[in-house]
């Protein structure tokens, strides 16, 4: 498998995931305007790799726009390409802030990858030794340019010798479920059924699933979890079957300026995702649709989350503001 | 709008409804193959349309086919090709048993329309003067070749005069949603959202969803229903946020020997239909899918059920079965 984000010098190469699985296609973006594109069409996705892609998009921006001006415009289209995800702004600001921008973009993607080997690591114990999962939407390491997050977790699990069936939503609209997750669990071997969003409820009760995981965009302070559209109602059929729900994301996921998730921007994209699919129309044209990319899950659904510092339980209005005073985590392994 | 049904002298004539909304394409079936193709393949569906289509197929076998020995096994045939609604069975049954069986069809059709009828008016309180509707798969004039159970509901309250706003769930993976219900609410001049499947949650939290109306395939005695996957999920979210779950069905749809859900058979369809769309592969060929087309949702789930009798309130086990002994439409209308 390719690196889903690499710096090339003069460029970013990347996976570009909407052709995935089909093709395993590496695109380069070099201006403002791929960039901005590469993000704005889903082609390099997952809240961690939009981090890593941001960190890098502004060192390859500041080698190439020498105007302050013209490179801060460029930098904050990249910003609001999409709006949801913390990570992008985060690592976006944490390279402005360095004196080594590279050297910076370089750093959040090294410990972007340590930061997902310490979240399987936390998951471990959550998993038994014989586990039926759930997972929604895409959390492996196409979308983090590491090893995953809540897919992470899942094969760190498997490879660590635990027996696990894993059932895959296929993620409408846009079926990273169906296109990515699948793909990645039959990369490592692990046992997985596809089933349409609809079915979650059902399979959770007919194939008795012992727990959920799913990653995150963005998660207030208190618990509150903005995550793929699908988490929601997810969450809302683990806890009527009494199983865990578990969100699986690291620090630069938490957006700690925030008290809930009210205050989450949900992005809302193009009703044609929704009437149409591959290109085939599915509803009359003129039909209206709703399409938040993302939900609101509140923290009281939430079990626990896994970070790269271990296991946070509730109440999350205490637990998760301490994220703030833990060290870096090339400090902390 | 040309009938989902028609009894045509020698052949059963229907709309082919896997070409709506793009085509209204009328289909004439004559053979037992023709007959069994037409449920299996879903170019016939609904379980209160299978209920008309499987009535007129005895009489057209009957016509055709002097054996008795064949004639039975091809209503056989016709009554195993699809095993989750009950209305197929139920309606051969009554066909089986007259001594006039085109006169038995054409009963069951005209008690179909009248039944549908009088579920609209009996769902009419059900609405508020402004109501936020959420409604899932197809349940209008297409499905049950007369006016329509749930969907039918919704439109003959817009005929009231409620101001209603209705928001669809697409319905994976056949999108009976997105293709058959937004066309029909179009053709009322209801508006209408579309949404994923997934979005059903967030949408009734967000949109303020003031109830969920739903169709049946099969409801037992204690009021545990089989409908199209997603029902159970929607049902769970309804209960979440305090909101009525309705499911709008005719008395052919009580299956009154069964005691519980646990006793009704779930059809299992082709992965393929998961794995795919419009003939698009999703997911990689090899992967493994689940695909039930019915979950079964518990009566506890359920505020109402909205009949041809009225509505019935729990406690189910004693209001489902009083069904038994209520007259037949026409002498009750």
């Amino acid at each position: 498998m390719k690196a889903a984000v690499r710096w090339a010098g003069d460029a970013i190469e990347y996976i570009d995931q909407r052709r995935l699985p089909h093709e395993t296609h590496l695109e380069c973006a070099r201006t403002v305007n791929e960039l901005e594109a590469a993000i704005r069409t889903l082609a390099i996705r997952g809240a961690p790799a939009l981090g890593v892609f941001g960190a890098y998009s502004v060192a390859l921006l500041r080698q190439t726009i020498g105007d302050d001006a013209a490179f801060s415009a460029a930098v904050h289209r990249v910003r609001t390409a999409r709006p949801t995800a913390v990570n992008l702004g985060w690592a976006i600001d944490r390279v402005l802030a360095a004196d080594d921008m590279l050297a910076e973009a370089h750093a959040i993607h090294e410990e972007q990858r340590l930061t997902d080997r310490l979240i399987a690591q936390a998951a471990l114990p959550l998993f038994s030794k014989t586990t039926r999962v759930l997972t929604h939407c895409n959390t492996g390491p196409i979308a983090t340019a590491g090893s995953g997050t809540a897919l992470g977790a899942i094969i760190g699990a498997a490879r660590a010798g635990k027996r696990l069936h894993v059932y895959v939503s296929e993620t409408r609209p846009l079926l990273q479920g169906a296109r990515l997750t699948t793909y990645e669990l039959e990369q490592a071997g692990i046992d997985a059924t596809l089933i349409v969003d609809a079915a979650a409820a059902f399979t959770i009760q007919q194939k008795d699933v012992d727990l959920v995981i799913v990653g995150a965009d963005r998660i207030a302070r208190n618990g509150d979890t903005a995550n793929k559209v699908g988490t929601y109602g997810l969450a809302i059929a683990a806890a009527h079957h009494g199983i865990p729900f578990y969100v699986a994301a690291p620090r630069s996921s938490f957006d700690l300026c925030l008290e809930s998730g009210a205050q989450i921007p949900i992005e809302e994209r193009d009703g044609d995702e929704v009437r149409a699919f591959g290109g085939v129309a599915t509803a009359a044209a003129g039909t209206r649709a709703y399409n938040p990319a993302f939900d609101v899950t509140p923290g009281r659904l939430v079990t626990a989350f896994v970070t790269e510092y271990g296991v946070l339980q509730p109440p999350y209005a205490e637990t998760v503001p301490e994220l703030a005073y833990r060290p870096n985590v090339e400090v902390f392994a």
